[in-house]
């Protein structure tokens, strides 16, 4: 297909990455496990943000509920503590207690103190809909998949319509899981990535948009998606960052989340959960710490606007992303649903008076 | 035993109901399901809030947490919008993924659209950890103990250390699920009952005391429970009611549950999961609204104190009743866990000098 | 000057109002005054919400903080009660103080019994840092300048470098007042006005756009605006409606004001004090209630999209039409800060080969 | 009169600090202004919280609103950036705006950048309505007592119906200004102080308890308060300390306030703005920062209930100190307010079978 991880960037935002992937952040690995029987088309993605044992030392943390019309599970303590100390596994909605239940065992494989000699473990899953292209309802995936997505993980994967993102509709065409990275340069010796992973399964294809270009409008007449609906679904974004930002902060950059995923043309609809965890892998807390108290490197909000910037970038690119590498699939009710370029290319050659906005839209993009 | 409802109540806070217990609030029904092998001390308590399809007909809702060491589930589309669409559970904590799945099946039964048609469903889940008492590790809870549970529904149950609350042990003594009413007289014309049900699973037992009687700190000295570990487990509350209060009014009440969990010396301890959930059975909320708008009763906050105090003294007297109503249990390890009549028994008989004290304390909590 | 108020509209927010200003909402007034001494360029804007008494007959209002480095006042009681009960004035962030005080003895004037035989009252003042422009250390503005804001309102006011605008900077460009409306349609029989308000005071101009165009690059490299500053300012959002939303549900359309700052290149920098103000005209809370219990229309969330795109679009809009209307100004040193118009106009002239895209941008925000 | 500062103490919370005030914390400076001319019965009192230049080392902050029905200001922007950046004022309600004034002067002298070539500064002002005892519509206040007040800061302070204190009720009798402080030891090496002052203007008189002893029931029975009224006024609530606590820790101390405010028989009521505001003297920020990094101590939170015990029998303390020294006041409409203790005494006079109570409350209270 000739897709590559050049879209356009706005270098002010830093540069990207050597992945251009969450991965690029130092000990984040991706893991998935895509499902596709022609009725079910789901998946899990996991993600494992750090080496070593996480929940002995856990990881700063902070999420940020954009809009809540969302089941995924982990956020009251992470809210309350500001640690995360599982991995986070992405699945769709019906999935989630499967998912608890697997991440659960396999955290207490790890530490057999869990729940005899110390506390319990606060599990992260997070989630959308695929039910427009899957069939939600056979509740289908089993732990045996999510050990599995955790068996795969690496630094690199997939991007587009794979993993917990098989099933997922972006735009009313195909989204998936996407990522990006950006570099922060702190000052002339500390230089920190930013690295975002988003599930998309969001917005309303008249409104998309790619870097001002609108690309969305035509594509949609062509479509014929209907209107008048409301936007369902989601959209899930992990920001990870070896940068010392503590949770407070972390919560800050996953806010800006909103602008990454406003700049393709969401609006933040009713019915989406748009759910967003941030994590550093510097900093760790111990769960059995031998002091009270330790000393750890603290980074100014002065300028936390270039890790704002990093973000929405990011976000923006992760979406994209997940988009221009989701191929088409047929849909649990035999609906073709499109993937981005896909229709670009048969707007193109139905309608040639679109071919140059198209060649456009794919230019920035990145596709040959 | 002779155990009854007759604790102590502040008259200011409203009449009991005639249950004293949150089924006093019309079509409230909760089932339960306690498992016990010797090692395993667990089980399921399950809430239906409302009579008629909860999905289709959802009820005004809010949440709060006064502190988030916890792993309930639901809360972050209750607080989006509002509105609860599913029955409570209660159960362990490593038993939530397998609620969030038999609480999933169980709304896809009843409700064919559910991710068809419509939307998915948001499934509340609420836990403490009985891994002092229980071997939780084991995730030995089964969907059809979930099952089971609702098979028990009525308006009559158990209180102590039955359902969910089998393994839980509250001020150092054995917990459990507990229940009160309160009657709040709005005018002549108007009155409404508020409802709540605990599953206590917090506290230390020196700072015990009962309508102000310190009788936790010759019981604790008794126990020598260790002073020095902090306060662990958690405080799950749920407030019903029949009055038509909407969601931020609702959450308002759920603000208050704290001042119950105080009186009896809580102090919301750092790995206490302390969450509450309340709702309305008055002004449900369409999913398959006909139109945008209807018309709904209002309460206006200028006498919402009415309300608060009613809250407040449920919740102290829920917690009691748990605590009155627990037998002793022998745990996970063979120690016998102690009840509250229990211990008050054993320290009058051990130390005499206590017996007064005991005494008083059994009348507060109208034990004969 | 020629400008208009045709900027590019997005149908699928809904058609414009009659005035395509916040006061397109029946009962809204906006009162100005403008202080410019050549070292002080600052002023109040006065909104009054409703007719008749809003502090006997309050509004439900929520707020949104986007970013909270800020100083506005009103928002701890507005966000426990769901009420706004006066006026909203908007100044500088040295005038708070004064500002409340003004608003204050309006309201004991307007009502004897606050403070006396009931409860007291909440005045609500958002602001902005014109420091850049005025000197604001000054502390320039009196009560009086409040008080003749408040006499000069009508449903028509200027935008652009007015009110407490005046020496407000957005993009790097003036900014100021701006104001828009949109109809939403709910029904054959309801249909509903949202205006919004927005004194701008944030943003970089390298990421200026205009509806996709990215005329700030240019225009930033004219200005030489330095690119290493951080995002310093705020924006202030008011949104009203005559629709029948009740506080959660204006809560959540304050937050899609977010949307709208972002479409023109925003990022929630920061520096920023993006701070939302929703209040809807309907269903207004009596503070002397008769009866405990009243009936009101309620607005299901189904359809609440609508309202959203409405929020998005307009306060877009108001962002441009603040800058569109400002007048260059010569600020505290001596300098002159461009217009939006006079910008472009200095772009074409002195660098020709832009002289088409400024000519888009023109026609994009309605300037002949 | 005798009063001294030896009420009961929960030991488990901590010893008490030396003057057993806030001011043990070492930095913490408290001064205050008295205004009574018969009609007005107000004042200020002024909390500095640390030495050296505040708005170039900040503090680290959080803040808790209990509830909302107040109109403090300066929360926002500490709970966006975890900063204290001013002095506290505490003042009456309609006295805010005079407050702020005087305060952003105060940092204007003291900080020529501000406003100039850095950012502005957020005042933080805290209120009760005191309307009840003084006639608050006056505005009769200055921004001369306010300089008054930071002119008499010291480390030694009154308690009871000064300052700020001086025209407010608490359970229905005088309340005022109080202070405790406790000692938390964390490991053998590092001890820390927590003070806490609180203006105290909440409750119902038949609900106050003292250390469990319902000695407010016969007292209201005396006094004939209107039991049928809600709880009005306002509690607030500053914690200092100088453990190394970040924004988040403080916010969870904040939190607890309400413990010590439940212990006394407070419930959290509607018209109640309960509002606590936390500071740690350690790990100050910079705001003229060389670098965007630096090292800091970190508390680990597994021990942080020490700091919760401490809190709560602070505040507890506080607000039962407050009323042990508040003299009788005649208010605004010549009726006699009386003191805790003039009132118990008074209560032992006329009804003699209440005389062994009264006696064992003032033994608690340290009242000889």
């Amino acid at each position: 297909m000739g897709l590559s991880k050049n879209l356009f960037n706005d270098l002010s935002a830093g540069n990207k990455g050597q992945r251009n992937l969450i991965t690029d952040v130092p000990g984040v690995k991706v893991g998935q496990v895509t499902v596709d029987d022609g009725k079910v088309h789901s998946g899990v993605t996991a993600i494992i943000p750090v080496t070593g044992n996480l929940f002995r030392e856990k990881l700063p943390a902070g999420t940020c509920v954009l809009n809540g019309f969302g089941k995924s599970v982990g956020l009251v303590q992470i809210d309350e503590l500001g640690t995360l100390e599982t991995p986070i596994v992405l699945t769709n909605t019906f999935a989630v207690g499967t998912a608890v239940n697997s991440l659960t065992r396999r955290m207490l494989a790890e530490n057999p103190e869990i729940g005899d000699s110390t506390s319990t473990v606060n599990p992260v899953v997070a989630e959308c809909n695929d039910g427009d292209v899957s069939d939600i309802r056979a509740m289908r995936l089993t732990e045996s998949d999510v050990e599995q997505a955790f068996a795969n993980v690496g630094e690199e994967f997939e991007e587009g319509a794979v993993g917990a993102g098989r099933g997922m509709m972006c735009y009313d065409l195909k989204g998936g899981i996407g990522s990006s990275s950006r570099i922060v340069e702190v000052d002339e010796e500390h230089s920190y990535t930013v690295g975002t992973l988003t599930m998309t399964n969001y917005g309303y294809l008249q409104d998309f948009i790619v870097n001002g270009l609108p690309i969305g409008k035509p594509l949609s007449e062509m479509i014929k998606a209907d209107k008048e609906k409301e936007e369902k679904g989601s959209i899930i974004t992990i920001i990870a960052t070896d940068a010392p930002l503590n949770s407070r902060q972390l919560k800050r950059l996953a806010k800006r989340a909103t602008v990454g995923i406003n700049r393709s043309g969401g609006y933040i609809g009713n019915g989406s959960g748009e759910i967003v965890f941030a994590f550093s892998t510097q900093n760790r807390v111990s769960h059995f710490a031998k002091s009270d108290l330790d000393t750890v490197t603290r980074f100014n909000d002065n300028h936390i606007d270039k890790f704002f910037r990093a973000v929405a970038a990011s976000v923006d690119e992760s979406i994209l992303s997940s988009m221009v590498h989701a191929e088409s699939v047929v849909d649990r009710k035999g609906r073709n649903r499109l993937g981005l370029v896909d229709a670009c290319h048969k707007l193109s050659a139905e309608q040639p008076e679109y071919a140059e906005m198209v060649k456009d839209a794919l230019d920035l993009l990145g596709v040959e």
